[in-house]
């Protein structure tokens, strides 16, 4: 079993919403990866009661909290006196503190304001941790069944005081069994669907399975222990993979970083030398956006009109066909263009249809290469700047998909 | 005394650190604006022990409590169940909720899967919160002290949900004395240069001010009390704008919304009746997808090459006049364009420079409108995706700035 923590971020500017609490995330990335199993996150705001209950909540509740916030020099700033007061400890003037805080500011040419003296008072029995990015030193305590750590909030002192001092000490204070995370990413297929196309596979019980939907993709995810043998895991992965087929666009944890979408077909462009010239309609943009720093982006343009496009190309629409009308299109792009793909994204639907989040456009790709068209149809639904994010994505994934069965 | 709220996240991804909770802040800055205390923020996993431990604990010690996640159709989707649990009632089948589900899926073609009916499972007594931007119905239930309203994860759904259906409901069952933020939107001016300019300005210790730097803007926010006299009000926010100039975009919390800057061009340039051309190099298509749903904006195009840009468009590009070349860039452009405003965005610095975060690009806009040119010079520094969000935001600023001037 894995050591149990919980994540403890004290401020009012978090409670009240002003700011998000970006530490309590990004700590939990370390610890997860280290083998702890997180629990809970709390945060609480200035009031010195609620601090002290949760203190002893927690103290009985994990085997280690990480806290942030708190220790600055104002008088908003608690959290060496609730630890204290939580654990019956008194506060005790720590001079190694004291000089270190002085220091900081003799560095800076400052001088010392009288407030900070208060960070130099610490619970009696815990230990300092050197703080040597900011003035508050930061210090831990074992009260009960849980190890405290005590952290300054502001995101850059802290990361550099967990990775110098507390991620060794928790190595060392704990027994730890790091379990590997694979996240297989899929586009064109929803989280129900994939569920049901997984439920023949027998997934052992010591592996966990979980979903997230995000907004550029679906996530599959397996959590395996740390002592699951490399190569069950790697069948197990793979059948997973097979059976959502080439709507997987990228595996995390395996060897390589797997990256998003656009990652994916930055690679594959480069890979293959490719250039490319694009057509956006519905996606009006996005698609070109987020191909930023991409150096195989030739040109994209966006026409409101399809009938002034088609106009300034010198062909036809066909409104009963906009497959035929993509082709026509791509055909023409490509004469004026130097790259070698001309990728064109249509949709039909009005303009009442796209801005109407319960009607759905259809959605028309068309990809043209050296050996020819290949073409997508998708129907969209939901808010203007889904159809957009989708519209973008899935032309995006076309060119995937063609890329990795061609290249692959 | 404000009734005190909770929120509370479900969700391993969250706990584990995958994703930030961007919820919990939101809804913060929703329910202290409505006159709520907010005490704490608890996220826990997919265990449904630790959910209903939760749910118990909050039941006892606050008025109200937010719930986002775990309403999902998978396996680890618990809340529902760990509510029913923790409070000693049954699942029932909503009949209702279900023909929503089932609407869902109709809507956008699609078969609804088996494992979605679990979604029309409730606690019995609960009230359905109706979801018409997703699967997932919310419920709402009382327990203990306090009032619980549970909703989907997903942001964008949620945050329908929470405007639609839970702000009305809040505002009849809590007695609230909101206080009054005023939110002053700023692009063109950093957060110290703020400071700086409204020093002079003498604000009541009763007024709380704050400043919250987004990717897309400054904010300078002013919290009144409830019975703070409006006039009063009118004139400190307007003294405090009126040192920012015209690099204020918008007021949020006066009489109308402010909105984001998209917003407001789109305001502008509908009153206005007028239609734009673009052509992007840094912002590469970041401009137009902001645009999404403007009918004002007839077409964009983006080159890699300006060199090619210009030979296409029959002109020279003067390298050591970018302010020139652009120019003669929007004048070929409203030649062939029927839209009666060009709008330019080019760009100094190769490629090079632009990937790395700790070199600066000089952006170079030009506006053609029927009265001339109009043109404006920034230095950006940053990582590649900043460069291009400014790259953006600053050429609609242009347009902002002149059509503000103009109408106003």
């Amino acid at each position: 079993m894995n050591p149990t923590l919980e994540i403890f971020s004290q401020g009012e500017e978090v409670i009240t919403g002003q700011i998000i609490d970006t530490n309590a995330a990004w700590l939990s990335e370390q610890v997860v990866a280290m083998g702890f199993t997180v629990t809970r996150h709390t945060a609480v705001g200035d009031k010195l009661d609620d601090q002290i209950a949760l203190l002893q909540e927690i103290s009985v509740r994990a085997d280690c909290c990480i806290c942030t916030g708190g220790l600055g020099p104002t008088s908003d700033d608690l959290t060496a006196e609730a630890a204290a007061k939580a654990f019956g400890l008194l506060l005790e003037f720590d001079e190694v503190a004291f000089e270190q805080i002085k220091r900081f500011f003799t560095l800076r040419n400052r001088i010392m304001p009288e407030s900070n003296h208060k960070q130099a008072m610490l619970p009696k029995g815990s230990e300092r941790i050197d703080n040597t990015w900011g003035t508050a030193p930061g210090f831990s305590l074992q009260a009960g069944r849980c190890w405290f750590a005590f952290m300054p909030g502001v995101p850059m002192e802290m990361r550099h005081l967990f990775l110098e001092s507390i991620q060794p000490t928790l190595s060392s204070r704990f027994i730890l069994q790091p379990g590997k995370l694979i996240t297989i990413k899929t586009l064109g297929i929803g989280e129900s669907a994939i569920q049901e196309r997984i439920s023949a596979i027998e997934i052992p019980p010591q592996v966990e399975l979980g979903f997230r939907a995000t907004t550029d993709d679906v996530q599959t995810k397996l959590l395996f222990p740390h002592d699951y043998p490399e190569i069950a895991m790697a069948v197990l992965v793979a059948e997973v993979a097979g059976q959502l087929g080439d709507n997987v666009f990228a595996i995390d944890g395996l060897s390589q970083e797997g990256g998003d979408l656009a990652f994916v077909v930055d690679q594959l462009m480069a890979i293959g030398k490719h250039t490319l010239a694009v057509v956006e309609t519905a996606s009006q943009g996005l698609l070109a956006a987020k191909c930023i720093g991409a150096d195989w982006l030739l040109e994209t343009r966006y026409e409101q009109s399809l009938d002034k496009l088609a106009q300034k190309l010198g062909i036809a629409v066909n409104a009963d066909d906009l497959s035929a009308t993509a082709q026509a299109i791509a055909s023409e792009i490509q004469k004026t263009s130097t790259a070698d793909f001309a990728l064109v994204q249509l949709y039909a639907g009005d303009s009442k249809t796209f801005h109407d989040k319960d009607q759905a456009i259809i959605l028309y790709n068309t990809l043209l290469t050296g050996d020819g068209f290949h073409q997508t149809t998708h129907s969209v639904a939901g808010p203007i700047k889904r159809k957009q994010n989708q519209a973008a994505l899935l032309a995006l994934d076309l060119l995937r998909r063609y890329l990795q069965h061609k290249e692959l």
